[in-house]
């Protein structure tokens, strides 16, 4: 079992979503977060580098079984992705995840994501 | 050690923080976020699957070392399901935790948890 | 590669941001949260002790090579704590990374981070 996050513009959440879906995928956390990435232009006050303003962000979480890791993230790399690609669309990272449980039912494992 | 993600119905909140609290699990993250599980009814539009709503879900973070995750996990499954439970009740994931430092004495591991 | 999240105290945000980009640390996402460590005095109520109220917390996700870890921590460590250390003063925790995607370019790994 992998989670995958992603970090989106917000403009893309609502075709994100919809491409998830129509790719079965499911199952979805969504956290309203801010940052950026590499710095495109170093500005320098007083010959110390200045932080980049924090943009809005949005945060996706899904957890799935290893076989759905490729069509996760190709999914939304199609979908987040601006035309043929603009600095800022996104990055994706992908962590181990060790256990699974559905509260209500109790159940563990790949049945339970 | 191991860091414990819960996703939670937002009424459950503080029944939740409180069985933490009984059972010693005193040190907590907690984020607003939204999300949907598995979708119950799909609904079509053109014969397109429509993405769910995004429902307001409270999210938990709690890292522990090994021999608390049973009963972090257990404690927030009794207190997070409704009665004997019902669908959106949440999930739990465990992922594993490489370090652990306590900003204030740059303490390291598990006793930085 | 890794995963850094720092949970520190919000009025020091700007610090660890600007110390970040001076030690050449460039790319972070950053979340508004609530949180509490210890409970520094458990209060009871008719015998069972009551949960302590939720602190606003900044959260720092931060995606590094291996190489960057230590300096990443060290900048955070030196920048979050109040004076010699205060009570609060955060928490910072490190998990396994296994993929990363820019989603302009589709680079994966190392490269992509
Ligand atoms: N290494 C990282 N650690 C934490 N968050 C990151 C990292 N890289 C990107 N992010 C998050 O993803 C968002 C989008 O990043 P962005 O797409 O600008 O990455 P980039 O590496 O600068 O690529 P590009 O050159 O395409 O802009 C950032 O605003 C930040 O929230
Ligand atoms: N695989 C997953 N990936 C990411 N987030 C998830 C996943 N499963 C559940 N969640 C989060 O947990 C919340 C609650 O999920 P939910 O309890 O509905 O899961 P479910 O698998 O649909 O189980 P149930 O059949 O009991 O409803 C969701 O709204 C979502 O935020
Ligand atoms: N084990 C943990 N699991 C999840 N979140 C934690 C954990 N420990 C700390 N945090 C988060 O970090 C914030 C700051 O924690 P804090 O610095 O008070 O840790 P502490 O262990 O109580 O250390 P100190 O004795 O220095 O106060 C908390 O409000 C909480 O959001
Ligand atoms: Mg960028
Ligand atoms: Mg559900
Ligand atoms: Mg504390």
């Amino acid at each position: 079992m992998k989670l995958i996050t992603a970090i989106i513009q917000p403009d893309r959440l609502d075709h994100v979503r919809e491409a998830l879906i129509q790719a079965d995928i499911t199952r979805i956390t969504v956290s309203r977060v801010t940052g950026h990435g590499r710095q495109e232009d170093i500005e320098y006050y007083r010959g110390q580098k200045i932080a980049p303003n924090l943009l809005p962000k949005v945060r996706l979480d899904i957890a799935v079984n290893d076989q759905f890791v490729n069509v996760t993230v190709d999914t939304i790399v199609a979908a987040a992705r601006h035309e043929s690609g603009e600095i800022g669309d996104g990055k994706i990272f992908i962590t181990p995840l060790e256990e699974c449980v559905r509260i209500r039912t109790n159940e563990r494992g790949g049945s339970a994501i």
